[in-house]
């Protein structure tokens, strides 16, 4: 049940931020952004904003989900193509040695996620991803991974949703892999899903039908540069404002916030390891290959005014199972 | 003004369609997927429309719009790349030869486009584009070109988005062009134009502001197989209805019409010389390289159930305009 103020006000749209400056940011934009009349009023119709979603969204810690769903997919891939079962890197995976999976790099992973994502019909991998996220758990909390969304975010989505924001998720995974959990879990549409995306093919069934191939190809990276290259591709507009937690969405941030009148560059910092996970470098962190936030990120939040939220301090619970 | 119905009721949102099984078509159609509790209802997050654009939106002929547009903007793209100047096709273009342009290859033109459509920024394109399209004029009717947009189908767009559809362009010009005046014009916001589409790429100007450049390679050819596989990269759902004019909107059909339930499929037939133009060659209208209607997918359509709209029957005025 929403929080209710104590004077039988509106319950707060935002009830799981403690006050601070990273709450009141948010709500100082939306009502510069929101109030006719005032300089800063945005149109309805340019009221974009977009999200990063592992990390930002949910967790992604100590591996990013749709991974997980792509090592977990190597068996059903070499069971149709026996060549791969002695060629690196599925022949590491098929081992289920875990430390020398976690040491795979990133072209290894690149590798996998490009066999395993490719030669399948849209239909055949919406329905298999959609029946794996419908099962999967992660590991330390023992919990569904779209349980593992931030609740915080959640009341942010819907906030923004409510003051005439379209929400969009820009992400570094693949695109279609989120689409399908999208509209239920964030209450965000396949059509505005931006991520990165292979090429499909069009073709015919033997009985005439026509139908897409999903191929290996890579049309759009939506990691770094390719975050506002994508979302001009697939929006077309700057959106007023963007939320990311890693150097990844840097070049977001700085296209979002470059646009005139009042903008919101925003990054969760992942500095609770008690309640979920503690990663920078910056501030002292300890590293990480996924998510990293760097020092020089936190530095140039400040020279550019973004907000960093601190999970330990911002956000009054992080998941909605929590008490 | 809109027509009043004779009994006082509801003005016709179709008002400028003729009784007939075309504008029957449509209506039963928005019947079928709006009215709970039908078989063939549908939620609407999942009502999707998608419209070709030239020849389906407005006029095509004698030639492609964006087309005019880079071929106007070819002296100053030499201005800027003098090298050009004495290499075909821009040679032919800056001889103002109107036979010579005429008679250039498809393969010329995409050399034309490539060179117009890149090398500025984003924000400078669009003010180009914008400027263009507010000024230029069409040889023929003496009138913007964006007056030049059929009555009957923005009827349809309407009708169509007061019953919960989200209507896109997928069009196979280009997707930065259509966006400029697409809003405006037919109340459809860039995010819901597809198009073929170029790469951008991320940079800083010298002072440290990010921008996007827009770069010759292309990412997404709209066109014939194009056309689902950019419904897919953009939209990630299947349309509901699909509506165009040419052989190189079949396979957007086929694949719209495939989807269970109640689908639509409709093809615009040129076949009003005097109020518009008059091509095919399907029925023996005259034949044409640009937004060829050839007899096979005439053919088709009577097998699939889509419906062709002639424009001489089905439609009481075709512009705005008219009387
Ligand atoms: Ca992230
Ligand atoms: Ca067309």
């Amino acid at each position: 049940l929403p929080v209710m103020a104590q004077d039988g006000a509106a319950p707060d749209p935002l009830a799981s931020w403690n006050d601070g400056a990273a709450k009141q940011a948010i709500t100082d934009f939306v009502r510069d952004t929101t109030t006719a009349g005032k300089p800063t009023f945005v149109p309805p119709a340019e009221r974009i904003a977009t999200f990063d979603q592992d990390g930002t969204l949910w967790v992604s810690h100590p591996i990013y989900t749709q991974v997980v769903y792509c090592l977990e997919r190597v068996p059903a891939v070499v069971a149709q193509r026996p060549e791969l079962r002695n060629v690196e890197p599925f022949k590491t995976v098929l081992s289920g040695d875990r430390a020398a999976i976690a040491r795979l790099s990133t072209k290894d992973l690149e590798k996998i996620l490009a066999a395993t994502l490719s030669g399948m019909s849209v239909e055949d991998f919406n329905a298999d991803a959609a029946a794996w996220i419908a099962r999967a758990k992660h590991p330390r909390f023992d919990r569904l991974y779209t349980d593992l969304v931030y609740q915080p975010m959640l009341e942010l989505l819907g906030y923004l949703r409510a003051n005439g924001y379209k929400t969009y998720i820009v992400t570094g995974g693949g695109q279609d892999f989120v689409r399908v959990y999208s509209e239920r879990v964030y209450g965000i549409p396949p059509e505005q899903v931006v991520g990165s995306a292979g090429g499909t093919k069009f073709g015919y069934r033997p009985d005439g039908t026509p139908f897409l191939t999903k191929e290996p190809k890579l049309l759009l990276n939506d990691n770094n540069a390719g975050k506002p290259e994508g979302i001009h591709l697939m929006i077309g507009r700057r959106p007023m404002a963007a939320f990311g937690n890693s150097t990844g969405d840097r070049q977001m941030l700085e296209y979002t916030t470059a646009g005139p009148g009042a903008r919101l560059g925003m990054l969760i910092l992942h500095d609770d390891g008690p309640r979920e996970f503690a990663y920078g470098p910056a501030r002292g962190l300890p590293d990480t290959r996924i998510g990293t936030f760097p020092q020089a990120l936190y530095d140039e939040a400040g020279k550019r005014g973004w907000v960093v939220v601190s999970m330990k301090n911002d956000w009054k619970r992080i998941f909605a199972f929590e008490r």
